[in-house]
């Protein structure tokens, strides 16, 4: 028996075997293959003789109940192989996995009537299981192979009691209903399309204008904090992604190069090369250093169509990418540069909650062992000198250098890849990248890629469910909806359009024949954060009334008073 | 003799033939081609015994001069062609010539000791000539033909009176100071590199700044005037390039398809096509529109590498582009809200001087001719509804619609290829692109293509040489310069800069040890407009010395003041 599991997994392991018994009881044919314990529950894969449909799942949780109310014991026995073969002579897919076992110790697992080839370990007896709930089947290849038969998984949850079920099933509707690909239709964010090609994101006006507000911002930091802002080109000759190394190592996420005047061109894949063209235009002294280089540079990565998921992956995206020329001695005062951007950065964003990894020089790497010894120290002592506590990964760092990643935790507790700083020994000595020093002579200049938001796409997804479509106020593609009550309120419902927009607010104005309640409703579902209602009342007193997007009424306000509570929600990004 | 060809002409012309006299007595064995007037000047091409050289200039000016101080004739006869070809026995290229022209009607012209094929008209003798100078050599095809014999050329400049020539030349002069490929190297604002490919650009920090300033005021004036800003992909299936009849028409300035899961993808060379799926992608009513869709999107020509030309001619540039989606009798309120942008758009950037032409239909043309009567109606009630004057350019529309183009005069009068609208009958019709009307049908969308700025590459072109790289204080990338006099003024300057940044002025401060002059000739070199010198009797005013990139010296001013002179020019873009 393996100790290392925690007994929510062998409770989920456990509640596999008691749903393959129910299965086993409607279905007697069923040949069974695998059922392990997965994250929040288990699945289990059989071979049946007939299409699962949703209708069936009722009837074998009902039979789950059944069993697990009847607290059958679950008895592990130890076999021979050939004992083991004969016992799943009917079960092909078991004599697959037991020729794979080691001849003398071979463990199976008996609850009731089914019978199975498992290592354990199980509850004692299916009354320990606990709360769980069947929740879809899907189809699955037998070993994930096309080439073998396609079976039907049925995937559960499992917790140790009915309260924790519930939160997880009420966790999960909330993720569904904060899904960026359904919250991207419904607030027209933006699209995909067969006929671009998928994982090639269109940015509707909506999208786009929380992307670019989320850019301004990017860059009025970026360069108040040193950073010159660069564009380079999104194709490029294939010899400079050769001297990098990519077209070696990277070559299946690359696109197929294209021939100009008999020359091999390449989509970029990432922006650096260009940075260092830029940065070696001319020679550069040791005084000019650290030459902080940004680029909200789009770049094209091929990945296969199956991986394809919303704006989280996807075939062209929007790295918020940077790369520092610096000395040696300067990677720390960098770093602590960085993270504190990062860190600005995300608590803007109300990402409060993230964790910190350093990843070290792996078995093979590019540089001398002293050079990531200086380095990894650099960062160490960046991590320290702003007392933050991280993780470390021996071993993980790329081979051209070490590197520290952030995970942000968003509103669901769920994880997101955030900032990375990667140092980079490797690009520097490819396209001998110098500067000189104060003795005269060229040294190799250290490169630092980072990116603090990962790309556009992802963390726009990100925000996305973050929010759950509910951008704060100076995100807000539409921040303030005029409705005014009845067609001879227009007229001023228009001109307050007008001081509200030159006040530099985004505003629009619902002048259609509808009734108030339908364009509240359009307005709540569009998650608008201010509904500023126009009645005779407010006319009388020049004002409005103010109704939140969370159902919040706050009643009739000066426009004055209004102008100012929306133009201070803006102000403090709250 | 053609009277159509002006004074200027004949002179230019004549002076042609007066050079090849010139030419003829250093070297009697010279074979001629054709010698043309141009803008400006004239050329000859030659084929001669060696290479010329810069020094030849003069020599072959001198006799030129001894040319029209002797007041020659030119004399005109009429040959037979057997009379010609006998006359040019020796003379290859004017027997190739003498072959194209027929057969009783060959003109030639004798000047001195040299005699031409020459239709005419010239001067009647060579003193009415005036001012003209010798420019340069340069190699030349005959005819054109990669082919045929290399020849040399060497270039001329004439004008009516010497006053005449020179304003000229230091025009040139000027432009040649003005020119943005060198001050693009001297202001460190772009290259473009080999080793990615010709007319691919990279922006260094000094121009992307410049671009994104230009590109947030963009977006503001769009955003306020009902713009949505998209994004869309770089790259999609060739598919739709084929749809919508690029594919057929544009091919030879289309990048090479590339192999995406076995789809051919295009880097693509518009935008409209992304923009059209984002309109697509729901329902629209006829009350929806105008549906006007701006993008900042990057695009990719294939141009021959012969053409390719500093920023001006690119094979990758970003159009500042939109279409707007409309009813028919929506054309001409949204090309009036066109004109007025670009109005505001083009006196905000200093050009006051500028041309519109629109262009009607050709022959050849997509939808019906009271389509584009009704069109071409609406873009001239446009025109006429702002009180502009406009050239017509009749036929000279595209085969989808009749299209409103404005030429721009820069700071030296040369012109600019400015604002176009062009109003768009075929690419609704290819995708299907409607609008449910009030009918409850569906109808036929209009679309139009406007661009303001052109391309982001050109207009920077266009605006370093019109700015002469002294962009206005809104647009420049550092807006003052902080000068301490001795180390002990660094302090103060720092402090200084700090609170400048504050103020969201772009401001940096030169601590380098060298003396003042020369760092002050460095801020005018890098064209700063305000440098903020700082010594003792600075320190103890607690103020600074406001000196002018023009030179002028504005003396000792509190930083109050200083901050709001510079806000001040901001808010004005002057």
């Amino acid at each position: 028996m393996d100790n290392s599991d925690s007994w929510l997994e062998i409770i989920r392991h456990s509640a596999a075997h008691v749903m393959a018994e129910a299965v086993l009881g409607l279905f007697p044919d069923a040949k069974f293959a695998i059922g392990p314990s997965i994250e929040d529950g288990f699945y289990y894969d059989f071979d049946l003789p007939r299409t699962l449909t949703p209708d069936d799942l009722p009837v074998i949780e009902e039979r789950m109940r059944e069993i697990t109310a009847s607290r059958q014991a679950f008895q592990r026995r130890q076999l021979t192989r050939d004992q083991a073969q004969a016992l799943f002579a009917n079960q092909p897919y078991k004599l697959e996995l037991i020729d794979e076992l080691p001849e003398d110790d071979i463990s199976i697992y008996t609850l009731g009537e089914f019978t199975d080839l498992c290592r354990g370990p199980h509850v004692e007896h299916s009354g320990q299981i606990g709360a769980f709930k069947l929740i879809r089947t899907a189809g699955a290849y037998w070993r994930g192979d096309e080439s073998r038969p396609m079976l039907q998984r049925i995937y559960g949850v499992a917790f140790e009691t009915q309260a924790e079920l519930e939160a997880h099933l009420e966790k999960v509707a909330e993720a569904a209903k904060r899904d960026h690909r359904k919250l991207g239709k419904e607030l027209d964010l933006f699209s995909v399309h067969e006929e671009i090609g998928p994982g090639l994101v269109c940015w509707h006006p909506n999208g786009a204008m929380v992307r670019q507000l989320v850019e301004d911002f990017w860059k009025r930091e970026h360069h108040s904090r040193g950073y010159g802002i660069v564009y380079t080109p999104h194709i490029g000759k294939l010899d400079q992604w050769k001297q990098s190394g990519h077209w070696e190592f990277y070559r299946e996420n690359l696109y197929a190069p294209m021939d100009v005047d008999g020359q091999q061109y390449l989509l970029k894949p990432m922006n650096c090369l260009g940075h260092i063209l830029i940065y070696k235009s001319r020679l550069r002294s040791y005084r000019e250093l650290p030459i902080r280089m940004a680029e909200l540079g789009t770049v094209y990565r091929y990945e296969r169509g199956g991986v394809l998921y919303g704006l989280t992956r996807v075939r062209g995206f929007t790295q918020d990418d940077a790369h520092i020329f610096c000395r040696q001695d300067q990677i720390r005062d960098e770093v602590v540069g960085v993270i504190e951007l990062a860190q600005f950065m995300m608590e803007t964003f109300g990402f409060h909650d993230y964790k910190l990894v350093l990843a070290t020089r792996p078995d093979k790497y590019a540089g001398t062992a002293e050079v990531w010894e200086y380095a990894t120290a650099s960062l160490t002592a960046a991590l320290e000198s702003l007392g933050l506590t991280y993780e470390e990964d021996p071993g993980g760092g790329a081979f051209y250098g070490p590197k520290i990643d952030v995970k942000l935790a968003d509103a669901m507790g769920r994880d997101w890849q955030g900032p990375t700083i990667q140092v980079d020994f490797n690009l520097p000595q490819r396209f001998d990248v110098c500067y000189i020093g104060e003795d005269g002579g060229e040294h190799l200049v250290t490169m630092i890629h980072r990116t603090v938001l990962g790309s556009m796409e992802r963390f726009f997804a990100c925000l996305v469910e973050h929010y759950g479509g509910a951008f704060p106020v100076w995100l807000s593609p539409v921040q303030a909806r005029i409705v005014p009550i009845a067609d001879r309120h227009i007229e001023y419902a228009l001109r307050l359009e007008e001081t509200l927009k030159k006040s530099d607010l985004r505003v629009d104005a619902d002048c259609r024949s509808e009734r108030m309640g339908f364009k509240i409703r359009d307005a709540q579902m569009a998650k608008v954060p201010y509904m500023l209602i126009v009645g005779d009342k407010e006319i009388e007193s020049e004002g409005v009334s103010v109704r939140m997007r969370s159902g919040e009424d706050i009643g009739l306000r000066s426009i004055d008073e209004v102008q100012e509570r929306i133009r201070s929600a803006i102000d403090s990004r709250s």
